[in-house]
């Protein structure tokens, strides 16, 4: 690792200390450097509070002349909820800029690069470029695909099996990697999960964490509008739960629904069910900018055949369960040859506990 | 790692290069050190021909005296197909042995570690024992289970599927995983598969490799004897095939069998099928040591019901395939909940190709 690695390696474990508290922002991490040494650091917390940049300028003043500003993410060109970071850059006396990756948002997109470029200032461009993509995956579908980032969790045996054919599964993983899971719903804005799950254990589908946590918006698959009325879920008042239903659904039960504080969200249906590709923009049009897929076998099938699966997480447990009628992680419709199975990359596989969470993404078209 | 580490690793790593190479014996390998110098040496070839430290001691001739023997398995202390080496060690003036392991071979067992310490040669036992235990599985299993090493090796999707609804699974794997697999059958006694793979690809089951290969006897699971008398594993000119069946088998095709070179094992029959349990007994018996079962759905169950794999060889493809229908790689009658599914330990996983690996051993009883 060169210097400019270095001190980007270090603004990106910055960033990445705000997983999931940012959105819909991007995390960002900044570190300035004068003659060696690191005068400020920084990183955006939270929407609507300091950009990363600001933070750093504000440790280092008085130092800032002909620093060196390491900075995760183009600094912004536009008035959002701050003024744009790059005019402050501009007037600090920073005479050299490390940028690891362009802003996607289509209001940046270069245009903060190119403000520094016309004061003078030295901008390069691409240092540890990957990892800072990987760090805003998320922040990065948003602004290209105008759609929540989909993660789909499996938790399996290792021979591919979710639950036995009684639909039994409690547990497959160990209580790491399932304190991980909750770990991840306090990251992402929304779950989802579908009926039969609701009708078969009843969950909260909250974050329960030592820690106090963020509570993701529950979304549930009910085409039929079955949801009891009684459930868990339709408790409002630890978490938001919006139901994604046919058009045509009951008025009365709707209405009754919406009196215990649910929203109800009317998804039109295509051949093989509610359109998902439709509910997916509707989700973000609320606001979601990610959504974790804990469906069982169906529910994830219907995601893996829209083609609307963005990232997998599968934990694998070291066991063997077998049984013919044992469900599997992505069911559905059946396919003739192997071929029509859909590429992924694999990206990682990590230990937890006894379990193994392989994290591999899409390789679409 | 302390010198005797140092050199027990690299005895370790010479009976490496001969594994599968030397059933029924163990693969050892040995080193002779005087001051500070590796003066012999030698690793077991082939059984039969010398042992390790007989190489070893002809190598080191003349510089023997006050020297250390790094040996990867206890001296024998009986006299098999060559002479006992711990009286060849006794006399050879070397005063101090390391070994990593005791032999498990009842005919030695601590003997041969006895009879050097009688003599006065200090001996150590016990440093990288695990390695030399992993190294020797199938030695071990044999020694202490009197019964083939059995492993059960799946190729399967990220999700699970072994195959289409349809059965088509051409292919799972890349190239290199599938290469490193009839590298597999090059260092086996015996493949065993199911009738159904038989029917439905004509396979060869022979070992296809850049090198010479040798070809494992293959084993076919056939309870009604359905195999088609012109079914390419009918050609034995190029590899054994033995033929488990039903001990009622029809006398005359039985006969034809025969004639054609193929050999009849009569294995009495379960509830479930074939006594599983029995024909490895009947395997051992003709010495086949270790066993790779690349069974479908049903033929993997039944060795998984019968508590008989010994090792798991998980290869898992980069992608995702979904499907009710499609083949898992346990299938067998369905269980009730998640808590009968049997626990394995994952000792590795390996990155082959595009392919992940996952080796795992059972936690039985």
């Amino acid at each position: 690792m060169n210097p400019d690695q270095h001190y980007m390696k270090l603004a990106l474990d910055l960033a990445a200390t705000a997983s999931g508290k940012t959105n819909p922002n991007p995390v960002v991490g900044a570190i300035l450097v004068k003659d060696g040494q690191v005068v400020g650091v920084g990183f955006h917390r939270k929407a609507g509070e300091p950009h990363a940049e600001v933070h750093a300028f504000r440790m280092a003043e008085g130092h800032t002349n002909g620093a060196t500003l390491y900075v995760t993410l183009e600094p912004c060109s536009h008035y959002g909820k701050t003024p744009p970071c790059a005019e402050l850059v501009a007037s600090s006396g920073v005479t050299r800029v490390v940028v690891a990756m362009q802003d996607p948002n289509p209001m940046v997109a270069g245009r903060g690069i190119q403000l520094l470029r016309d004061k003078g200032i030295e901008v390069e461009v691409g240092v540890l470029e990957e990892e800072a993509k990987r760090l805003n995956e998320r922040f990065v579908h948003n602004m290209t695909k105008r759609r929540p980032f989909i993660i789909s969790k499996v938790a399996m045996t290792l021979d591919g099996k979710l639950a036995a054919s009684s639909g039994h599964s409690k547990w497959v993983t160990g209580e790491e990697a399932r304190q991980e899971v909750h770990r991840l719903r306090n990251e992402v804005d929304a779950i989802l999960v579908g009926i039969n799950t609701v009708l078969a254990d009843n969950p909260r589908l909250t974050t329960r964490l030592p820690e106090k946590g963020k509570n993701p918006v529950r979304v549930i698959l009910d085409s039929n509008l079955r949801l009891p009325e009684d459930a868990h879920i339709t408790d409002c008042t630890a978490a938001k739960t919006w139901i994604a239903t046919k058009e045509d659904a009951d008025p009365e039960k709707v209405n009754r629904l919406k009196q215990k504080g649910l929203e109800i969200l009317f998804v039109p249906s295509t051949r093989l069910g509610l359109d998902l590709r439709r509910l997916s923009e509707m989700l973000y049009e609320k606001g979601i900018t990610d959504l974790l897929v804990e469906g069982g076998s169906e529910v994830n099938a219907s995601f893996l055949r829209a083609s609307l699966i963005d990232k997998w997480l599968i934990y694998i447990a070291p066991k063997v369960l077998g049984g013919r009628g044992s469900l599997t992680p992505y069911g559905g419709p059946d396919l003739e040859t192997m071929d029509e199975a859909l590429n992924v990359r694999i990206h990682s596989v990590r230990q937890i506990g006894e379990d193994l969470c392989i994290t591999a993404y899409p390789k679409y078209g």
